[in-house]
């Protein structure tokens, strides 16, 4: 199965209230949003990745679904594979970095062993409150479709880590930008009173804009020559499909009404109308879409 | 590291006042209970096992830590690698009647993709409310030790799906206390209001009552002569010690005071006294202790 279809499938399960259909990437129990990721070695991050940047991303991209919820970290659970003395160190030193910058305690967890050779996967479960939690269905036409800080880095960064060559401040820009993501926490706080959808995007801008135009029941029209690239990026490939296609941003995606203009925090990029579908334009003329529009998991 | 190393590092990291300093089986946030258990494939579980039966004893395994605070399911995280379809469709449908049979809703959840070949890893996080919640180290000198049910049923029944040899009723019986552990979640709400400690046996009889002891300050002496085994126990092998030092019961292990007697719900096994400690006796004498007293994950 791939992902879609596996989800349909839990679908038919009983479902909890606050899960809202399965159709979100945080769930609501009581007054507390809760959001789970896994990360695993060879597919969400590379076996040479130093293990405190693979503890730093495993906080980052739970507590950027906190941020595309607009709440406030509460706590976190580890579960976590005893990977050897030396890995365990270096993952605990990152934890406690990213726990502390991040202002997250730790909840609790669980930890296990691996049959020897097996890739490290690791979970992470985040609670977040004070939530004003727009869901990303809530978007409607005439909205305009804005974006926090830059694409593609995180992107090239894995290029740049697997390519091994990581020499300049371009390039090291754009691997920290992989390795040690910021979830954006305050811009989610502070977007989230005023945006009708808001998700952060990890798989990819093109990918996660199509998500949220569907879950509203709308089309969405992006402008390629209006996504925000930055200037290690344009150094390095300048590329806009390949950034808009790329994932691990964990930049913030919303849908605010035309009124709304949150300059500073985020840069404008599309809008939504009647229809369905993703469409893009470049300097006004409509774009073939990319094969892939982003990252979605197979089985 | 082994896993005591690892979790006296996490107690290092910042952590959130509902963690109980990483003690205990579960963590509480507001109002809520919150567990989370890793099962993996060749460590948890083996790799013939159904798939059914899998996705059946990771429920069981998280209610079971709901079960040890009193609580009543409130919902649970699924983190799942997908595994091809026919593996998939399997564990749907045990996720659905474990789901159903422990009156338990999805609540949401995240799949991945593992590499081909990699061992399967699966994590749930389970919720619950209504906590009666005592933690395990609350016994006192003078209390009595109880237990739900019969132990050694699950360890025997690995043995029996090892050897592949599950022919007649006893067998079955003791392949089922394996393969679909049923938490003792009403037991844990007639317990929990009156138990001064509670906590389930998931890695051994033993280690876990030294565990509940050493939480609590306090010796524990277990009368080997009186712990519960059921008949198809008994006839497989009878081996007290070889039940005693098995994992997967997820019986309640609970230390109550003298004047309560939940005869019929439990059977009083030990009894805790000043010192440190696991001692155990065989008609009233004292017996040396087996060199590992259950399961402890290592690196």
């Amino acid at each position: 199965m791939i992902e879609a279809e596996f989800i349909s499938a839990l679908r038919q399960l009983p479902l909890h209230r606050g899960a809202a259909g399965l159709a979100d990437d945080a769930a609501l129990l009581g007054t507390h949003v809760v959001t789970t990721d896994t990360l695993v070695e060879g597919v969400h991050f590379l076996s040479d990745d130093p293990p405190g940047d693979v503890a730093w991303k495993l906080v980052a991209v739970n507590l950027s679904d906190l941020a595309g919820k607009g709440a406030i970290p509460e706590g976190v659970l580890l579960n976590y594979p005893l990977s050897g003395d030396a890995w365990d160190r270096a993952f605990l030193a990152g934890l406690h970095a990213s726990l502390a910058a991040m202002d997250c305690p730790l909840l609790g967890g669980d930890t296990v062993s691996l049959p020897p050779g097996a890739p490290r996967v690791l979970t992470m479960t985040a609670f977040g409150r004070d939530a004003a939690a727009p869901l990303r269905s809530g978007a409607r036409a005439g909205d305009v479709l804005w974006v926090t800080g830059t694409i593609g880095d995180a992107g090239a960064g894995l290029a740049v880590a697997r390519a091994g060559d990581c020499t300049g401040e371009g390039p090291m820009a754009l691997l920290a930008a992989y390795r040690r993501p910021q979830p954006r926490l305050s811009e989610g706080r502070r977007l989230a009173p005023v945006a009708r959808a808001m998700m952060d995007v990890s798989d990819g801008l093109l990918i996660d804009a199509r998500r949220m135009a569907a879950a509203s029941g709308l089309a969405v029209t992006i402008a390629l020559d209006a996504v925000p690239l930055s200037p290690a990026y344009r150094a390095y490939s300048g590329d806009v499909m390949a950034a808009v296609t790329a994932g691990d941003d964990y930049q913030l995606l919303c849908a605010l009404p035309p009124d709304q203009r949150p300059t500073g925090l985020a840069t404008r990029i599309g809008s939504f109308a009647a229809g369905t579908g993703l469409h893009l334009t470049r300097a006004g003329v409509t774009v073939a879409l990319p094969r892939d529009l982003g990252y979605e998991h197979r089985a």
